[in-house]
């Protein structure tokens, strides 16, 4: 019986300005999903590794939930089953799109033994699945980036695009995940539901300043566009030493600094690996100093997104 | 004594989803100011062609009002006086930029005769003067492309940060004016002060999505990203047949269709000039046949923004 690893990345995602809709990819952080055919009809998780209180119910995990919508919508279904073993690196309530990465190299894995009926792209969906049943909602912008790697944007949903962005290559992020928990859904309910379109314009003025920056390459007007005045302003209370980091990533040379996904990992992005290497030790002393583990990641964009490792 | 006349192209703000950021600069329609030194000191406005209604009194008319602002931040003022003769052809009250067309041929060839103190981008913040005195507001988005030329995004107003867009050359607007007068702001009045935040993220969706198929050269994707959620449900109401010009320009191929700046005039991109002509005239011809007086314009987007022509 055949079997398939796929690597999927962690990712950022809202990067700043781009609530809902921005997401990046990062390098080495990721999990591995492995997918085995067995004779057994239907879905079986085998094994978790590296994380506990994640369900080996099929119905309850994020990769085999994904999985079966990939399944659901074959034509021609397949008679025999899978078994899927689970490597997790990416932490859940990390901000790094730990469902995602799991629901993404799941599908990308399932496809590649299933033949490819579906490009990177038509995957996308099928791994929303996972991430309805981690956090409520469909959405796309930590999968987007998993399976397709790069800076990516959520154009729409209903017909459902995502575009790649250009960026400049020379783009590092710094990543801080202090160990404390911040759940998607309180995240989510400390944000008004209506804001004002002062506010609103403000932030798409940066979404529109983000992606010509980026497009552009142009280092200082990314910074400038990563400003977040919808979520951060609420959700930054939530993460400790929040407003330290913000300050050591200016002084450092950040280009800017934000929440990523819904926290409490915090990204910084810098047009240079030396700059983001001092923030990154800069960022273990400062939390350790105030008693606060973490884990803290130095990474390029990563070009590739999903990639089958076996 | 000297003299110079400028021609400032009429604009298209907002730009669907860009609303109060985005600007675009046409070619061919414009105001012409021209500025003469005179030996009594102070300004005075000589003479207007083109339009009624539009104040000879200094202090409340925006060329003299926008150039006595550039006047006031030079250090060194000058002895002698200026006279100005404006010459209209970007009617009031289009939805064109007309008042930002007048404003920055007035900055700009006053800026020529002192011998340029002033870049392009430095001259924005004077012909804003001109804006708040047209509409109550230091707006930027229609004067911004007017004088700098292309697409512009108004990234940030404190500081003031404009950046020019990168376009394909071979974008092409059809613009109808029909003639009904729509205040701007009578337009500003009926827009919610709140919004929904799921609206407000469809809306910078789309601003990054335009921004991006602008940068990319990708039409189908600026052709989605146009859509406008937030002020064009309400404002097209105040438009004759803006429906009906919508399906038209879908049913002749154009990219997408929205509101210029607060309206009643109606903008269309396309990717091609034959889909941009037949466009033009089938816009006439559905406003000629309800009755509706209109001017249609066939536009490149203007690279040059003001241009110096004496």
């Amino acid at each position: 019986m055949k079997n398939c690893s796929v690597f999927a990345p962690a990712t950022v995602a809202n990067v700043g300005s781009g609530f809902d809709v921005l997401g990046f990819a990062l390098c080495d952080i990721g999990d591995v999903v492995q997918v085995r055919e067995s004779s057994t009809p239907g879905l079986v998780i085998d094994s978790i590794i590296g994380a506990d209180n994640i369900p080996l119910e099929p119905e309850k995990n994020v990769c085999t939930v994904a999985a079966q919508a990939l399944l659901n919508s074959l034509e021609k279904k397949p008679s025999n089953g899978y078994s899927f073993s689970i490597t997790k690196k990416v932490a859940a309530g990390s901000g790094l799109g730990s469902s995602a990465s799991s629901s993404a190299a799941a599908v990308v894995a399932l496809n590649e033994l299933l033949g490819s009926p579906f490009s990177r792209h038509e995957l996308i969906p099928f791994a929303m699945k996972g991430e309805a049943l981690a956090s409520g909602a469909e959405h796309a912008d930590n999968v987007a980036p998993s399976i397709l790697g790069g800076f990516t944007l959520v154009q729409s949903y209903e017909p459902l695009r995502v575009v790649k962005l250009h960026y400049p290559d020379d783009l590092v992020a710094t990543i801080v995940h202090p160990h404390i928990e911040v759940k998607t859904a309180d995240s989510k309910r400390i944000l008004r539901q209506s804001i004002p379109l002062k506010t609103a314009i403000t932030q798409w003025a940066n979404v529109g300043g983000l992606v010509a920056g980026l497009a552009q390459e142009d280092f200082e007007l990314i910074g400038h566009s990563l400003q977040d005045v919808v979520a951060e302003p609420t959700r930054s209370m939530l993460i400790p030493m929040y407003e330290l980091v913000k300050i050591l990533s200016k002084e450092l040379g950040a280009l800017g600094c934000s929440i990523s996904g819904s926290g409490p990992s915090i990204f910084m992005l810098s047009d240079a690996m030396n700059i983001a290497q001092s923030l990154a030790e800069s960022l273990k002393d400062l939390y350790m100093d105030n008693l606060i583990s973490c884990d803290v990641y130095l990474s390029k964009i990563n070009k590739m997104g999903c990639q089958v490792i076996q």
